[in-house]
């Protein structure tokens, strides 16, 4: 997997695991927060995004890419031994948008990876995948698709797309449904969803080491009291997450059982996002937007 | 939900969570436990049992009340958000005794309940409509019903009950599946369905503050060693037990194990209640005792 | 089985497969079907209703038997080999009337069978057990209970406690969750629940003749076309129904699907049940009437 | 659904179930075949393709569209009540085209009928959602998407896509995962697949006319002797297939196993489609091209 | 597969699918019924057993083996193409006798067979690897392994031992759990278990030519009325039973259930078997006997 | 199951749970670890092993025994009450050396125990029984056998052997699928499969002093950060484990997923003995070897 004839990387320091992951969706909020732990992992970070990706350390690769555009693609991946997918668009929007960045983006990122010989992606999937669950079901890997959304639609696309290329060529995907991994819930909702910054690096960690992974299926969730998932069956990876919303659920004190039982928003795990779609297509609507 | 018509309470004061709960078969043992606590939760406190209810304190409404008499009940519901009901016979006893309390009487509950728009009831089933599971089992929340005596066949129609009044009103229930909840185990049994008092607390207060819980399954019982059952289905709840039954199994140190190998007490997951009924009418026999 | 002591019929005769069957129920729709069949299967047929039952034939014990009347059912259990349970009330009712029908009536009839050995009961349990799934799943011997209205609450108690006197005593019972056995399907939704009489004969000899059946679940429904059950689980009764409602669907053609989307009647496999309970009471309703 | 301010068609005439379908696709394979059956089912049909659709018959309204064109698809499904959506490409082709037709073209679709009040669409999913499940494996509604190639990867979009229009806005949808719908046979394979045009006929009657289907999967065969799916869970459909592709068997004989044990297209359900995809681009590929 | 080298058979004549079938325990009961219609599936039928073999026809090779001889197997699986095997004790015997033709003998077979480029191996297991289950239980492919006797422990081991040769080698096996395969059913239990001949000869022809099989469980029985066993896990081998028991159901006309309510050969699946182990030793019996 | 007729230990100190507890394996890796704890759970302790046992203390009874010697093994049995079994092979060996020492030798176990009425036996099965599963998959007690070598076979043998030993005579066994226990991992697949001395110590506690066990199957590995099964089913036993490979993964620090894709030592569970059968009989191999 390692290039033995590049040699503008001195072969002393090649001692990391990898020797170039590729990192998409850098310039976004989970994209900055990961963007330091690789540089533990692999001698060279290739980080990219459609934004301005901000100052690029001495171990790192920097490109401007939109994931729509294959042949930036397929130069993006040359030379990656893995990567760690968070580009395009994080949240619902026009069908348009998700088509360009989610969709075809997709596409050439796997139809790139399996051509350059990438052994691995971790995707980011989204619990917008499984949205339409209601909050009084706890679910595992094998649960039936439920988007919530047409980004939820697009999240499932990513889901079947790898498991083609898996199926078909080996390349193995670990699809992480990321809850809401933000420095701190910001809703009520959010306590069963939150994802600490410091666990989610975990998960990306174990996803990129464990040995095989096949086409894996896991929630991005911390070890939260209230849980709507089930990671038993993704144990082979390891992840066990050290925090928990507890410390902040004094900020959304529990109230009565809100009286609108008929509400969406309250019945469903995807929360506000099931009402949130389909939007109308919007001008200057940027493809390829950073997660 | 709350009643801006009722003018006895004052409002600096109806911060609470709830305006008004009920907690039925207050006088009973796990009734007792929880009249505190329901304090912090609610502004009015109504508690009801067929026995005496001793002193009653400023927030609290008291009435003395026989599940089967449906006026009584009727009028008991009145202005209620929310039940925690607790009444009712909690020991195998002769059906007669049974019928009158456990079943008219919660008949007599949902009905009322309803009619007056109470939006959630949180129902003391038992671990005996599953008695009858081999102690070599494990049971989640959709283990088939297995009462192991008349009462435990009172708590299945309990469960069918409350089922009808979510599909058919929206009226949610969570049926706690309570093992044995003491001061301590009384038995080698009871290390296993050991539920402490400070744990039967917070499932209480788990299955009134979850925003929404549909018609729920969980076990009662505590992080003991041994388990014959399995939470995973009610994750959504958020009931993560503080205590356990470890400390306690000194008191019944394990010896060899029992020679009589048919013995059906210790087959089976009720223990001495699979042979407690069917038992004959007594006279005197109080329906509606408190739990 | 056979009480070798009774004199009062010849042994010549006695060589049907049972001595005395009990028929409760008997002066209902489903009990006249059967009634005539059961000559063949027993040398005694004790029959039994609330109502009338015509002429009795030679071979037929008759009694007028209120289900609530616990001595009047110990006496008409003397002697019986195995009991057809057709008796109690059979449609959405005033929970008062479906108590002493269905519940005290029916524990009535198991203690007695239970204390004067008894072996199988065929109970007559009903779809409307279960009528709360939606029309768009298809059940089995496992599906979870959701009773349609309080009379399907009635049919779980049922199925609960033949539950617990199997495990207890090992009196057998099969519960037959019996769609709508007329002579021809009344609507639409009849198609899918329809079960001829002679499906109806067949499935309570499969019942009364398989040689264990210990406590079973199995769908009265003949071989339609469109199904919401599957007796495959239950493949041990040897049930094979031979009719189809195919004939009749001229009768009902499909339209375009019914525009109300939210119609709970069209939802769920209960039909008009989901919406007739729980009803008020009523003055002059019989409790005990035939099936 | 009926629109009774049109006057074009005499009320007379307008008593057929559906006042007016839609058949994309219709110039194709299957299109032909069900173009037909259809007027016995609605007083207007309305077929389109990107392909020129011959004669059109005085019930018919004819219309050349490309779905990817979102303007002439809103135009499409303005005043229908039900669609039979056979359009978009049918086999393994560049994601280009595949992109076009069937991942944007299905969203102009739903998106319109959504708007529109449509209120079914009957869909041309594949067996090659699921192709990559290996041929020692039977499949229910329920397996876990296989996709076999990029055309089954935009299968599992539209049963992802029509999903979230199911449980947003109750649009209702069959997904048919057909098999190979030809005159007969064309390989050994095909024996296992094969869905005789009457089979597929019958196939979409029961989905158009059954009252209430939700988001229902189906897969698409004949009674054929080997099976490699289960369609027990979706019986609420009423298909009964009448043919089999035992007739054609002598023309496919069986030999010995075949020798090449790691043959991918003798392993997985899918056949030759495993190794036929990704495919590049080609120039002048057509998009939008009929079933 | 096919052996260019051997001249003994002219080329005119190898048009059979197979060119050498070897059939172990060819002098049993089941070896008799099928010899015959290996004629027709291969150019060369190898026939064995430790019995005598009868007359050999022109197609046949026979051998007198005991499986127990590793050598002799070795040799007796010289330039097969595929093999059925029936050999070994087919009956409780006592473990000595067991453990030398169906422990040893089985592996002296599958040891040769992989060694010599076999290909497939239709071994004919037993429902006594199951015969502990209840009869009020119906099986699947995944039942647990419950076996009804030493015999019944020693098809598991087949089961376990052929699995490994599939998971290591690619050497395919159809475990077949045959029922009761006479002339006509001998007893009220083989009502149910009853295989007829020609279904068993269709069973083996489904494992010999379905194009791949990989390690497969399937229940030898017909289309009787009262199943115990499931085989839509199988469905892709194409077995549909077109014989019954129902047409000798009169000889065992059922009666009032057995009485004796504890019997384990009313009991479980097994029947008679539950009980006829675990044997002493005994002079003089013969290991590796046919089936 | 204490005799009190026996006078040779003092009552004094016969106040153990246990009389008589036989070890067999005594020699080996695991059983000089359990050896010592075994003296607080019963007043006499029988080590057994092929091979020398070191010194014997004032509770213990010697014996050097040959497990396919029938008469030792019986004699070995004599007056205990359970038995920890972990005798026999433990490694992957010639066919012969496996058949005397795990097949033929369990048989004489089982037998003479069940004879002299024996209620218990702790059976060391092994991981190696399911090796053949990938390290993609998390495998509870019902996960289907896949053994991944002719050991492995041998543990699937015992597990049924003893499964009908439960069955028909109700002497009860815990399968231990043990996974490497030694003082640390050796490699980075022992990071998984990792059991540390204590936590194996009190597997074997939880197995012998659980009231029931019934037939149970347990993976015995610690709490493992990596896991590849799941033991909820077997709650009932009780068993947390308290250590964790954690404190030894730098030893073994993970890199880039390991590039030779199609490995099946690192792609199945059982890791290198996937490989390493079948072993070809060798000359002195000594059959019962001590684990």
């Amino acid at each position: 997997m390692t290039d033995s004839n590049d040699l503008s990387v001195s072969r002393s320091a090649a001692r990391k695991p990898f020797r170039r992951l590729l990192l998409t969706g850098a310039a976004g909020n989970l994209g900055k927060q990961l963007r330091g732990a690789l540089a533990d992992w692999a001698d060279i970070v290739r980080v990219s995004d459609i934004a301005p990706l901000g100052e690029v350390a001495a171990h790192e690769e920097a490109a401007i890419v939109d994931l729509a555009d294959a042949a930036a693609v397929h130069a993006l991946l040359e030379g990656v031994d893995a990567v760690v997918h968070l580009g395009g668009i994080s949240v619902e929007a026009p069908f348009e948008d998700l088509l360009e960045a989610n969709i075809r983006g997709l596409y050439n990122l796997y139809s790139s990876a399996q051509k350059q010989g990438v052994k691995r992606i971790v995707y980011a999937s989204s619990n917008h995948a499984v949205g339409f669950h209601p909050v009084t079901s706890v679910l595992d890997a094998d649960a039936p698709l439920r988007p919530d959304g047409l980004y939820g639609v697009t999240k499932c696309f990513g889901e079947s797309l790898s498991r083609y290329y898996f199926d078909r060529f080996g390349l193995e995907t670990v699809c992480l449904r990321i809850g809401s991994s933000f420095e701190q819930p910001k809703s009520a909702r959010m306590l069963v969803t939150y994802l600490s910054y410091r666990d989610f690096i975990e998960l990306v960690r174990c996803s990129l080491f464990t040995n095989r992974v096949g086409h894996a299926i896991v929630y991005g969730v911390s070890n939260n009291r209230i849980s709507w998932v089930d990671n038993s069956k993704a144990a082979f990876l390891g992840f066990r997450p050290k925090d928990s919303s507890e410390p902040f659920e004094h900020l959304f004190p529990a109230g009565a059982p809100d009286a609108r039982f008929d509400d969406p928003t309250q019945l469903y795990q995807g929360g506000p996002f099931v009402l949130a779609g389909p939007m109308e297509p919007k001008r200057n609507n940027a493809a390829g937007e950073s997660r």
